[in-house]
């Protein structure tokens, strides 16, 4: 019913400590920052209307396998949210997600702040049900109250999990019945679609929903989020919300070199690929142990349930983020690596881990 | 969970039917329908700066018992609120009601549309809780979250339950202790204040809470609200907002002089009384055959649990509201009397029910 | 370029003096309050929904010889146009209007409130020029700029005067060549085709426009504007903007019954003519003084340029309006009358001014 | 009265064209670039509260000599103008700026899409006078007008003129006159400051503002401008603002790291004092030709007035920016200079204007 689940927004860091706080902590992967180098000199039209842009929007359309996509780059996760919403509806139209989605929690009310209600379900494990969509759609009282028009998802969820190819399909069916917009917050889009059991696609997810972004800044760009827009009816006129809503950066063109570089060679997915083979090696280190989870997650995320007494002695040594209180000993910690993790990383905490359990 | 109530919005009724459908049915009390001829050739100020206003307003002080009161008149219950809370909130900051809350369900969206989140919990009888109010003050992760900073209530309640004295303050003492503003929707204060159980003053109310509205829509006037302020920190320029929020009537005199008829001889209570009293006839016509209600309320308003074969039997002679299915078999039923029912309409209503509950 | 011009917003009136101020000082025309008894103890569905209202829909449309036309009551002239203007407009879109006009100046930035900016143009005597409304929909630079998709207008303007068929035809051409509604804000609709000069009808506006408001408010209603839309795209869904915004009373019947008497027998054409005619009384005052006005006005408003000695006489025994410095010696001031005016109100002011000119 | 002016917005470039567009077309700075490649693998907290942008701040504060400040990234000019104005002003509230102001033309309406109006006045080269925010300050109808609240201005501004000292402070004292905020929009503060003519200091400007910011953006940067607080009752929560609107980027210590390299060894000034220098040579190539300027400036834009043979012929080979048609056979065409210009670039341009005029 609450959240008490939160991110830890720690101010200062030894720089000895290694931190497992986020996947956003590290610069630009190699790739991405030698384009930024390659390029530097060159001169760009700006607003995103580049060349840079354009040949970023392409490779995302190939890797995709369709040409009727529109792409916008987009500084960063929140200002996709507000764009890909407040684009959308009409002032009395409302989206749905689940309690713990983004938008709902962790955004300062910034879809509010574009005049539009949340409407919020349970969910299941982080995701969205369709059965709490059509509930939502159906109760209704016309016009005394707001008319759902979008339903919101993030994969990976909020909680690390991912939607499979049958739940995804299930939901945008729901959506197409009601005449809803299915709209996918893929910040972590590259880790789900690299993790274990993961069944879904670009193109699947293409052609399921009616926009998505594919998120760069959490794996391996500096900034920028590449949103991916297929339904006609949301294209037209879009990059006047862009400007209006503080979203259309000067060097645009700077977020195009760095989606060129993540979609060339299959980068994106590579780096996707070692925060999630980063992350099970870490869930090994746990479950050698016999800890448990609060749940089973294949991403860059997990959720040791942990007594406090080691908490505290991890947090000597490592950057980790208090999630939620389990019990009266015990709490739910995040974990998350990143493109940036090495394999030695997990090596020191697994010394660091077995020590610390070694003691009690 | 999920708000499955509804009003009934009848598109045509035949006259010869009797509506208990809501409280404002039925034109102005003839008290303030006089005043209004009375008054009908004078000359006003415009924009709610007349003497009428001015007058009316001094009559609610009066009835209060303090003088540092500001008084605005507005058209209707929705405009209040989006008034009262956009003036007090700065962009950032939300306001916490129950699940049930009018202004999350039932105003369209209307207090996201100036931008502001509204914080819920689930709530007790249509009352929020001391320490649900805690809890959302308490669980905050600073500027990824919105800042609550405003309670709102109603007395009566959605499901015509009242707060007590007791109940208030300790919400009241909340608030104070983590710099919340309480903001009491009374569109149906009359009746919440001359119910049985009701141990609230108008004093006690403007006392407690920052601001208030006393409604007058709902209990004989054609239209108007009288919000109160008593927070000086809220005052300042809210005629601005009033202007802004297209509130500020031309001709706003009307509400002056509905006010001032309202709080003349205790007329604004007399009127809820005779409300609370035809509701209480009407609760008896139930209990003497039995019938459960879903809550028990003291005010205008009832909702018996009756079996769906009686209600349609019920609707060939009455407008009544369908509140919300209770099982298989049976519904919640809203029935609501006003400043005009009639004695004579609850025997009517009597004798159709005996009927009908004879037939079974 | 500034707006030097303002309403007297007097605080006080001495009961025996006569007020000019404006044309919503009385209650309501005679037959509208007999409407208003004569109903008020029926019972009435609520949200504007009952027979009044549909009644007075009828009754406009036939007035118009149409009957595609939605048409529904909103409270005042200000949220009229927040609803006409925000409920047609993308975030990025704006509206165009003279720079004198009421949205722009005197509405406290209502619309800007709801997120849409106003373009201006000079105009000429309070009408905006087909030329001033193609260049601004010409001078765009694309995204960075906003996108201008309406033009607004007021009949009769703000300085008194109106537009001819001819002139609104021009207009609507312009704005048909580049895609902008038209709308016209009536808050003296009825001063206007009643005025001498007028070659419009109510349906060539209906016609030319794709949504126009007929004010009730300052003409014989206690309040309410009957909002006339035109254009398909404009209608559906209305209800929500209404309801969002804080504009469906509970008792919307109240305006039904109003505009229902309003519309029976030509009253609405009635009352307006009785401004027009005494307001052409009190201009032969002046003129039989050799008076100047600012400009020539046929409508229920006039602006005489009078000497700073002789307003402060005036002012001893009527209310009017201060509306603009003239040069150092004199200032243009307003007179209004209203539904309710009489002949003898004029001439006791023609007896008053008399003297006061015969002293010089 | 209209805005005739436009930024080029080409969509295609060729490479062996150079472009005197604008001033963002180029990468980072070299410092820059080589800071950000040195901290890439750095583990760094995120949005904004990490070390680099700490010590940014406080080399920020050092230039300016004061410590009271409060200092926040943002990554473009249009979300530093909607979060300074937005946070500052209250719904009712309006900011004042010039007609040709950035906020008022270019930026799709952003300002009014949080619910403000901007009051305009025509200024003079660009420049707002204090008589024309006196008179708008002055000119007020109480509630039913917007109460002016801040005053927005450019340095440089958008014709490339500079504010001197006096000026300045003349406005500063009719703001703090008038109760209204000053705030300095600086996307170009590095050439204005550095502008021959010019006599104000970063100091200076953070005496008399009460808000400001340090472009990065065109000066350097990838991305990035520093808004500088000095009013105490502006910097109180001001980081929710930042998320609510989406300027929050999870790895803004990027713009710590590109900001703490601008303040480190003056860098700043002497990117910006370079093109200036190249800006102050394109000058001379017109001059030596007795070309006309729009107006006279001193920093790196410049406005010749070109006759529309010889702009064609430029066109061949540079990409410059039509700025307004000057008379039936001539245009003003803007050049702009950046820290990334060369002299040879400059050489280049002179002997291709050379044989261009020497044809004729």
């Amino acid at each position: 019913m609450y959240f008490l689940f939160r991110e830890a927004i720690t101010r200062k860091e030894d720089p000895l400590m290694f931190s497992f706080a986020n996947d956003y902590s590290e610069g630009a992967a190699r790739q991405v920052l030698e384009a930024l180098i390659r390029h530097n000199d060159e001169q760009s039209v700006g607003y995103g209307l580049d060349d840079h842009c354009a040949k970023a929007a392409d490779l995302i359309r190939n890797a995709i396998g369709r040409d009727d996509l529109d792409v916008h780059f987009i500084p960063g996760g929140t200002p996709a949210n507000i764009l890909a919403i407040a684009a959308a509806l009409k002032p009395y139209e409302a989206v749905i997600c689940a309690e713990s989605g983004h938008i709902n929690v962790h955004e300062t009310g910034s879809i509010e702040a574009t005049g539009h209600k949340i409407l919020t379900a349970p969910g299941k494990d982080g995701k969205i049900l369709p059965e709490e969509i059509e509930h939502l759609a159906v109760d209704r009282m016309e016009e005394h109250m707001v008319l759902p028009r979008m339903v919101f998802l993030s994969d990976a969820t909020e909680y690390g999990t991912i939607y499979t190819k049958e739940e995804l399909t299930k939901i945008a069916e729901v959506c197409r019945k009601y005449g809803l917009y299915l709209y996918l917050d893929g910040a972590r889009l590259g880790s789900a679609l690299t993790a274990e059991g993961n069944d879904l696609t670009l193109a699947d997810i293409a052609g399921l929903t009616d926009l998505f972004y594919i998120g760069g800044t959490k794996n391996g760009a500096h900034l920028g989020e590449a949103l991916v827009i297929r339904n006609d009816a949301l294209k037209k006129e879009f990059r006047y919300h862009l400007k209006q809503r503080g979203s259309m950066l000067a060097k645009g063109w700077v977020m195009g070199v760095e989606f060129e570089a993540l979609f060339t060679d299959g980068l994106y997915f590579d780096l996707a690929g070692n925060a999630n083979r980063r992350a099970e090696e870490l869930r090994q280190v746990f479950r050698s142990h016999g800890i448990p989870f609060l749940m089973e997650t294949t991403t860059n995320q997990l959720f040791p349930i942990l007594d406090n007494e080691v908490v505290k002695k991890i947090e000597k040594e490592y950057t980790v983020t208090f999630w939620e209180r389990y019990d009266d000993t015990s709490s739910v910690i995040r974990f998350v690596c990143s493109f940036a993790t090495k394999k030695e990383d997990i090596e020191r905490f697994r010394k660091s881990f077995d020590a610390i359990m070694n003691e009690r």
